[in-house]
Protein backbone atom coordinates (compact mmCIF):
# COMPACT_ATOMS: atom_id res chain seq x y z
CA UNK A 1 0.00 0.00 0.00
CA UNK A 2 2.93 2.21 0.11
CA UNK A 3 3.91 4.82 2.63
CA UNK A 4 0.84 6.63 4.13
CA UNK A 5 1.76 8.35 7.00
CA UNK A 6 5.27 10.34 7.30
CA UNK A 7 7.70 8.53 7.94
CA UNK A 8 6.63 6.20 11.07
CA UNK A 9 7.50 2.52 10.00
CA UNK A 10 5.77 1.32 12.97
CA UNK A 11 2.60 3.16 12.44
CA UNK A 12 2.77 2.62 8.40
CA UNK A 13 2.47 -1.28 9.62
CA UNK A 14 0.04 -1.08 12.25
CA UNK A 15 -2.23 1.09 9.59
CA UNK A 16 -1.23 -1.55 7.06
CA UNK A 17 -2.32 -4.79 9.14
CA UNK A 18 -5.78 -3.26 10.56
CA UNK A 19 -6.29 -2.45 6.59
CA UNK A 20 -6.50 -6.49 6.40
CA UNK A 21 -9.38 -6.64 8.83
CA UNK A 22 -12.73 -7.42 6.87
CA UNK A 23 -14.93 -4.04 6.88
CA UNK A 24 -11.53 -1.63 7.31
CA UNK A 25 -9.92 -0.39 3.87
CA UNK A 26 -7.06 1.60 3.95
CA UNK A 27 -8.86 5.28 4.45
CA UNK A 28 -10.60 4.02 7.65
CA UNK A 29 -7.18 2.12 8.90
CA UNK A 30 -5.78 5.19 9.21
CA UNK A 31 -9.09 6.54 10.58
CA UNK A 32 -8.87 3.65 13.40
CA UNK A 33 -5.37 4.21 13.64
CA UNK A 34 -5.41 8.21 14.74
CA UNK A 35 -8.20 6.95 17.29
CA UNK A 36 -5.97 4.36 18.68
CA UNK A 37 -2.89 6.76 18.97
CA UNK A 38 -5.30 9.48 20.70
CA UNK A 39 -6.83 6.92 23.41
CA UNK A 40 -3.86 5.09 24.19
CA UNK A 41 -4.22 4.22 27.59
CA UNK A 42 -8.13 3.85 27.06
CA UNK A 43 -8.40 1.39 23.73
CA UNK A 44 -4.92 0.95 21.90
CA UNK A 45 -2.94 -0.86 25.26
CA UNK A 46 -6.11 -3.04 25.99
CA UNK A 47 -6.45 -3.58 22.87
CA UNK A 48 -2.97 -5.29 22.48
CA UNK A 49 -3.36 -6.77 25.51
CA UNK A 50 -6.36 -8.89 24.80
CA UNK A 51 -5.32 -9.16 21.55
CA UNK A 52 -1.98 -11.04 22.82
CA UNK A 53 -4.13 -12.88 25.04
CA UNK A 54 -6.89 -14.24 22.93
CA UNK A 55 -3.76 -15.38 20.08
CA UNK A 56 -2.25 -17.09 23.34
CA UNK A 57 -5.35 -18.73 24.52
CA UNK A 58 -8.10 -19.19 22.00
CA UNK A 59 -8.49 -22.53 20.03
CA UNK A 60 -10.82 -25.16 18.33
CA UNK A 61 -12.89 -27.15 20.54
CA UNK A 62 -12.00 -30.61 19.12
CA UNK A 63 -15.54 -31.94 19.32
CA UNK A 64 -17.44 -29.80 17.89
CA UNK A 65 -15.03 -26.62 16.13
CA UNK A 66 -16.39 -23.60 18.42
CA UNK A 67 -13.55 -21.30 19.73
CA UNK A 68 -12.48 -22.05 23.55
CA UNK A 69 -10.38 -21.69 25.84
CA UNK A 70 -9.30 -25.50 26.28
CA UNK A 71 -9.92 -28.97 24.50
CA UNK A 72 -13.06 -28.86 24.67
CA UNK A 73 -15.85 -26.25 24.69
CA UNK A 74 -18.17 -24.91 27.18
CA UNK A 75 -21.20 -25.97 25.68
CA UNK A 76 -19.83 -29.41 24.62
CA UNK A 77 -18.49 -30.13 28.44
CA UNK A 78 -22.02 -28.84 29.96
CA UNK A 79 -24.20 -31.77 31.13
CA UNK A 80 -27.24 -29.33 30.81
CA UNK A 81 -26.81 -28.89 27.14
CA UNK A 82 -26.62 -32.90 26.47
CA UNK A 83 -29.99 -33.05 24.91
CA UNK A 84 -29.51 -35.37 22.11
CA UNK A 85 -29.75 -32.41 19.91
CA UNK A 86 -26.84 -31.27 17.57
CA UNK A 87 -26.93 -28.29 15.25
CA UNK A 88 -24.48 -28.26 12.63
CA UNK A 89 -23.81 -24.64 11.46
CA UNK A 90 -21.31 -23.53 8.86
CA UNK A 91 -19.02 -20.79 10.61
CA UNK A 92 -18.61 -19.51 14.54
CA UNK A 93 -20.03 -16.57 13.36
CA UNK A 94 -23.64 -18.78 12.69
CA UNK A 95 -22.97 -20.47 16.43
CA UNK A 96 -22.64 -17.25 17.87
CA UNK A 97 -25.62 -15.65 16.66
CA UNK A 98 -28.18 -18.84 17.81
CA UNK A 99 -26.63 -18.52 21.12
CA UNK A 100 -27.42 -14.63 20.86
CA UNK A 101 -31.34 -16.16 20.01
CA UNK A 102 -31.26 -18.07 23.23
CA UNK A 103 -33.53 -20.78 22.41
CA UNK A 104 -31.18 -23.54 21.16
CA UNK A 105 -30.79 -25.84 24.33
CA UNK A 106 -28.41 -28.39 22.63
CA UNK A 107 -25.04 -28.84 21.19
CA UNK A 108 -23.55 -27.45 18.05
CA UNK A 109 -21.24 -29.11 14.99
CA UNK A 110 -19.02 -26.41 13.20
CA UNK A 111 -18.29 -26.92 9.58
CA UNK A 112 -16.44 -24.61 8.73
CA UNK A 113 -17.86 -24.00 5.34
CA UNK A 114 -19.66 -25.07 2.91
CA UNK A 115 -19.20 -28.01 0.36
CA UNK A 116 -18.50 -26.73 -3.05
CA UNK A 117 -16.92 -27.87 -5.97
CA UNK A 118 -16.03 -24.57 -7.10
CA UNK A 119 -13.53 -24.13 -4.74
CA UNK A 120 -12.54 -27.58 -4.21
CA UNK A 121 -13.78 -28.25 -0.79
CA UNK A 122 -15.30 -31.87 -0.26
CA UNK A 123 -16.23 -33.66 2.93
CA UNK A 124 -12.70 -34.26 4.20
CA UNK A 125 -11.94 -30.62 4.12
CA UNK A 126 -14.78 -29.52 6.19
CA UNK A 127 -15.88 -30.91 10.09
CA UNK A 128 -18.25 -33.79 8.38
CA UNK A 129 -16.35 -36.69 9.45
CA UNK A 130 -16.31 -36.16 12.55
CA UNK A 131 -19.89 -35.53 12.80
CA UNK A 132 -20.37 -38.99 11.59
CA UNK A 133 -18.60 -40.28 14.44
CA UNK A 134 -19.84 -38.17 17.28
CA UNK A 135 -23.72 -39.20 16.07
CA UNK A 136 -21.88 -42.95 16.77
CA UNK A 137 -20.48 -41.82 20.28
CA UNK A 138 -22.88 -39.36 21.33
CA UNK A 139 -26.05 -40.18 22.19
CA UNK A 140 -28.26 -38.31 19.41
CA UNK A 141 -31.92 -38.12 18.34
CA UNK A 142 -31.76 -35.19 16.32
CA UNK A 143 -29.45 -33.42 14.01
CA UNK A 144 -30.74 -30.36 13.09
CA UNK A 145 -29.31 -28.46 9.95
CA UNK A 146 -28.77 -24.87 10.54
CA UNK A 147 -27.10 -24.16 7.12
CA UNK A 148 -27.59 -20.67 4.77
CA UNK A 149 -30.08 -21.00 2.68
CA UNK A 150 -27.94 -20.81 -0.42
CA UNK A 151 -26.92 -22.87 -3.34
CA UNK A 152 -23.89 -24.89 -1.20
CA UNK A 153 -25.50 -24.40 2.05
CA UNK A 154 -28.63 -26.55 0.85
CA UNK A 155 -26.37 -28.64 -1.21
CA UNK A 156 -24.25 -29.33 2.00
CA UNK A 157 -27.93 -30.05 4.03
CA UNK A 158 -28.58 -32.76 1.55
CA UNK A 159 -25.15 -34.61 1.64
CA UNK A 160 -25.03 -34.55 5.40
CA UNK A 161 -28.69 -36.01 5.51
CA UNK A 162 -27.83 -38.93 3.11
CA UNK A 163 -24.58 -39.63 5.16
CA UNK A 164 -26.97 -40.15 8.65
CA UNK A 165 -29.27 -43.11 7.95
CA UNK A 166 -31.63 -43.79 10.96
CA UNK A 167 -30.92 -40.55 12.56
CA UNK A 168 -34.07 -37.71 12.08
CA UNK A 169 -32.28 -34.98 10.85
CA UNK A 170 -33.98 -31.61 10.20
CA UNK A 171 -33.39 -28.35 8.47
CA UNK A 172 -34.68 -24.71 9.74
CA UNK A 173 -38.07 -22.96 8.04
CA UNK A 174 -37.79 -21.11 5.31
CA UNK A 175 -40.23 -18.38 5.08
CA UNK A 176 -41.00 -14.82 6.05
CA UNK A 177 -38.41 -13.06 8.49
CA UNK A 178 -39.97 -11.90 11.61
CA UNK A 179 -40.28 -7.57 10.80
CA UNK A 180 -40.03 -8.68 7.10
CA UNK A 181 -42.52 -7.23 4.88
CA UNK A 182 -43.64 -9.19 1.60
CA UNK A 183 -43.15 -6.14 -1.18
CA UNK A 184 -39.57 -6.50 0.24
CA UNK A 185 -39.04 -10.12 -0.23
CA UNK A 186 -37.72 -12.00 -3.20
CA UNK A 187 -40.01 -14.32 -4.99
CA UNK A 188 -38.32 -17.20 -3.42
CA UNK A 189 -38.93 -16.51 -0.12
CA UNK A 190 -42.83 -16.04 -1.18
CA UNK A 191 -42.80 -19.29 -2.85
CA UNK A 192 -41.55 -20.90 0.45
CA UNK A 193 -43.44 -18.70 3.07
CA UNK A 194 -46.35 -19.99 0.86
CA UNK A 195 -45.63 -24.16 0.41
CA UNK A 196 -45.08 -23.83 4.62
CA UNK A 197 -47.76 -21.81 5.60
CA UNK A 198 -49.28 -22.82 8.75
CA UNK A 199 -53.41 -23.12 9.43
CA UNK A 200 -54.01 -20.21 12.37
CA UNK B 1 -22.78 -4.50 25.56
CA UNK B 2 -23.67 -8.24 27.66
CA UNK B 3 -21.98 -11.38 26.22
CA UNK B 4 -21.86 -12.25 22.40
CA UNK B 5 -19.90 -14.99 22.42
CA UNK B 6 -20.59 -18.41 24.33
CA UNK B 7 -18.96 -17.98 27.04
CA UNK B 8 -14.69 -17.10 26.27
CA UNK B 9 -14.38 -13.61 28.34
CA UNK B 10 -11.29 -12.86 26.35
CA UNK B 11 -13.07 -13.12 23.55
CA UNK B 12 -15.80 -11.01 24.73
CA UNK B 13 -13.33 -8.47 25.66
CA UNK B 14 -11.60 -7.86 22.70
CA UNK B 15 -14.99 -7.59 20.54
CA UNK B 16 -15.56 -4.68 22.94
CA UNK B 17 -12.75 -2.90 22.32
CA UNK B 18 -12.57 -3.68 18.77
CA UNK B 19 -16.15 -2.13 18.43
CA UNK B 20 -14.96 1.02 20.05
CA UNK B 21 -12.98 1.37 16.95
CA UNK B 22 -14.64 4.11 14.66
CA UNK B 23 -16.08 2.69 11.41
CA UNK B 24 -16.93 -0.49 13.28
CA UNK B 25 -20.09 -1.65 15.87
CA UNK B 26 -20.46 -5.04 17.69
CA UNK B 27 -21.38 -6.75 14.45
CA UNK B 28 -18.45 -5.76 12.34
CA UNK B 29 -16.03 -6.25 15.46
CA UNK B 30 -17.47 -9.69 15.89
CA UNK B 31 -16.59 -10.59 11.84
CA UNK B 32 -13.17 -9.31 12.31
CA UNK B 33 -12.69 -10.69 16.10
CA UNK B 34 -13.23 -14.26 14.12
CA UNK B 35 -11.08 -12.79 10.76
CA UNK B 36 -8.40 -12.45 13.54
CA UNK B 37 -8.88 -15.99 15.34
CA UNK B 38 -8.37 -17.61 11.52
CA UNK B 39 -5.74 -15.42 10.51
CA UNK B 40 -3.81 -16.03 14.22
CA UNK B 41 -0.21 -16.19 13.13
CA UNK B 42 -0.78 -14.11 10.01
CA UNK B 43 -2.43 -11.21 11.53
CA UNK B 44 -3.93 -11.25 15.11
CA UNK B 45 -0.23 -11.85 16.68
CA UNK B 46 1.61 -9.46 13.85
CA UNK B 47 -1.32 -6.62 15.13
CA UNK B 48 -1.26 -6.98 18.83
CA UNK B 49 2.75 -6.91 18.24
CA UNK B 50 2.35 -3.44 16.20
CA UNK B 51 0.15 -2.20 18.81
CA UNK B 52 2.08 -2.19 21.62
CA UNK B 53 5.09 -1.18 19.26
CA UNK B 54 3.17 1.76 18.41
CA UNK B 55 1.84 2.32 22.02
CA UNK B 56 4.96 2.38 23.20
CA UNK B 57 6.46 4.32 20.51
CA UNK B 58 4.40 6.94 19.19
CA UNK B 59 4.14 10.24 20.55
CA UNK B 60 3.38 13.61 19.44
CA UNK B 61 6.05 16.29 17.96
CA UNK B 62 6.44 19.00 20.78
CA UNK B 63 7.10 21.56 17.94
CA UNK B 64 4.30 20.86 15.26
CA UNK B 65 1.93 18.04 16.91
CA UNK B 66 2.65 15.24 14.08
CA UNK B 67 3.01 11.76 15.54
CA UNK B 68 6.01 10.44 15.60
CA UNK B 69 8.33 8.28 17.29
CA UNK B 70 10.89 11.11 18.75
CA UNK B 71 10.78 14.33 20.64
CA UNK B 72 11.08 16.34 17.04
CA UNK B 73 9.02 14.55 14.01
CA UNK B 74 10.99 13.70 10.74
CA UNK B 75 9.60 16.77 8.92
CA UNK B 76 10.66 19.05 11.56
CA UNK B 77 14.29 18.40 11.66
CA UNK B 78 14.56 17.85 7.86
CA UNK B 79 16.57 20.45 6.68
CA UNK B 80 15.47 20.45 3.27
CA UNK B 81 11.74 21.65 4.58
CA UNK B 82 12.85 24.62 6.20
CA UNK B 83 11.29 26.34 3.56
CA UNK B 84 10.07 29.31 5.66
CA UNK B 85 6.76 27.82 4.85
CA UNK B 86 4.13 26.59 7.18
CA UNK B 87 0.68 24.74 6.69
CA UNK B 88 -1.74 25.10 9.51
CA UNK B 89 -4.00 21.82 9.57
CA UNK B 90 -6.73 20.82 11.91
CA UNK B 91 -5.69 17.13 12.57
CA UNK B 92 -2.74 15.17 12.02
CA UNK B 93 -5.50 12.87 9.33
CA UNK B 94 -5.18 15.93 7.08
CA UNK B 95 -0.78 16.06 7.44
CA UNK B 96 -1.24 12.88 6.26
CA UNK B 97 -3.49 13.87 3.33
CA UNK B 98 -1.39 16.53 2.41
CA UNK B 99 1.78 14.45 2.59
CA UNK B 100 0.27 12.17 0.57
CA UNK B 101 -0.25 14.64 -2.25
CA UNK B 102 3.54 15.07 -2.23
CA UNK B 103 3.29 18.75 -3.38
CA UNK B 104 3.74 20.73 -0.06
CA UNK B 105 7.68 20.81 1.14
CA UNK B 106 7.43 23.46 3.89
CA UNK B 107 6.71 22.52 7.23
CA UNK B 108 3.46 21.98 9.51
CA UNK B 109 1.90 22.83 12.27
CA UNK B 110 -1.29 20.33 13.83
CA UNK B 111 -3.86 22.66 16.20
CA UNK B 112 -5.34 19.74 17.49
CA UNK B 113 -9.37 21.08 16.35
CA UNK B 114 -11.01 24.08 15.27
CA UNK B 115 -11.74 26.62 17.68
CA UNK B 116 -15.62 26.12 18.54
CA UNK B 117 -17.84 28.08 21.04
CA UNK B 118 -19.74 25.30 21.66
CA UNK B 119 -17.43 22.56 22.96
CA UNK B 120 -15.59 25.42 24.23
CA UNK B 121 -12.21 24.91 22.67
CA UNK B 122 -10.67 28.61 22.88
CA UNK B 123 -6.95 29.47 21.21
CA UNK B 124 -5.50 27.64 24.33
CA UNK B 125 -6.93 24.17 24.14
CA UNK B 126 -5.87 24.43 20.36
CA UNK B 127 -2.10 24.87 19.27
CA UNK B 128 -2.00 28.45 18.86
CA UNK B 129 0.25 29.87 20.97
CA UNK B 130 3.05 27.30 20.01
CA UNK B 131 2.57 28.89 16.39
CA UNK B 132 2.76 32.28 17.35
CA UNK B 133 5.88 30.88 19.26
CA UNK B 134 7.51 29.22 15.92
CA UNK B 135 6.97 32.26 13.97
CA UNK B 136 8.82 34.52 16.88
CA UNK B 137 12.01 31.56 16.33
CA UNK B 138 11.98 29.97 13.05
CA UNK B 139 12.36 31.87 9.77
CA UNK B 140 8.60 31.79 8.80
CA UNK B 141 7.62 33.69 5.60
CA UNK B 142 4.32 32.16 5.09
CA UNK B 143 1.55 30.79 7.04
CA UNK B 144 -0.59 28.60 4.88
CA UNK B 145 -4.10 27.82 6.26
CA UNK B 146 -4.79 24.57 5.46
CA UNK B 147 -8.22 24.18 7.33
CA UNK B 148 -11.52 22.57 6.54
CA UNK B 149 -13.99 24.81 4.67
CA UNK B 150 -16.73 24.50 7.71
CA UNK B 151 -17.51 27.15 9.89
CA UNK B 152 -15.90 26.39 12.75
CA UNK B 153 -12.25 25.82 10.51
CA UNK B 154 -13.37 29.31 8.66
CA UNK B 155 -13.31 31.09 12.03
CA UNK B 156 -10.20 29.38 13.24
CA UNK B 157 -8.42 31.06 10.29
CA UNK B 158 -9.43 34.11 10.49
CA UNK B 159 -8.68 34.03 14.54
CA UNK B 160 -4.90 32.68 13.55
CA UNK B 161 -4.93 35.24 10.02
CA UNK B 162 -5.59 38.19 13.31
CA UNK B 163 -2.97 36.99 15.28
CA UNK B 164 -0.04 37.24 12.83
CA UNK B 165 0.53 40.84 11.89
CA UNK B 166 2.74 41.15 9.33
CA UNK B 167 3.35 37.88 8.21
CA UNK B 168 1.65 36.23 4.97
CA UNK B 169 -1.02 34.32 5.53
CA UNK B 170 -3.20 32.52 2.80
CA UNK B 171 -5.27 29.96 2.53
CA UNK B 172 -6.18 27.29 0.83
CA UNK B 173 -8.38 28.13 -2.66
CA UNK B 174 -12.05 26.90 -2.94
CA UNK B 175 -13.28 25.83 -5.93
CA UNK B 176 -14.52 22.97 -8.49
CA UNK B 177 -12.83 19.64 -7.01
CA UNK B 178 -10.68 17.55 -9.64
CA UNK B 179 -12.97 15.40 -11.25
CA UNK B 180 -16.00 17.35 -10.05
CA UNK B 181 -18.76 17.67 -11.77
CA UNK B 182 -21.16 20.54 -11.59
CA UNK B 183 -24.29 19.36 -11.80
CA UNK B 184 -23.61 17.59 -8.12
CA UNK B 185 -21.30 20.52 -6.31
CA UNK B 186 -23.15 22.48 -4.12
CA UNK B 187 -24.21 26.19 -4.52
CA UNK B 188 -21.47 27.39 -2.39
CA UNK B 189 -18.70 25.63 -3.98
CA UNK B 190 -19.93 27.15 -7.66
CA UNK B 191 -20.15 30.22 -6.02
CA UNK B 192 -16.42 30.25 -5.01
CA UNK B 193 -15.24 28.51 -7.95
CA UNK B 194 -17.05 31.44 -10.07
CA UNK B 195 -15.54 34.45 -7.89
CA UNK B 196 -12.12 32.86 -8.17
CA UNK B 197 -12.59 32.31 -11.93
CA UNK B 198 -9.20 32.56 -13.54
CA UNK B 199 -8.13 33.75 -17.51
CA UNK B 200 -7.02 30.75 -19.57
Amino acid sequence: MGKMTNGTEDLDNLIALMAKLPGLGPRSARRAVLHLIKKRSLVLLPLADAMQQVGATVRECLNCGNVCTADICDICSADKRATGQIAVVEDVADLWAMERAQVFKGRYHVLGGTLSALDAIGPDELRIPKLIDRIKTENVTEVILALGATIDGQTTAHYIADQLPGITVTSLAQGVPVGGELDYLDDGTITAALNARKAL
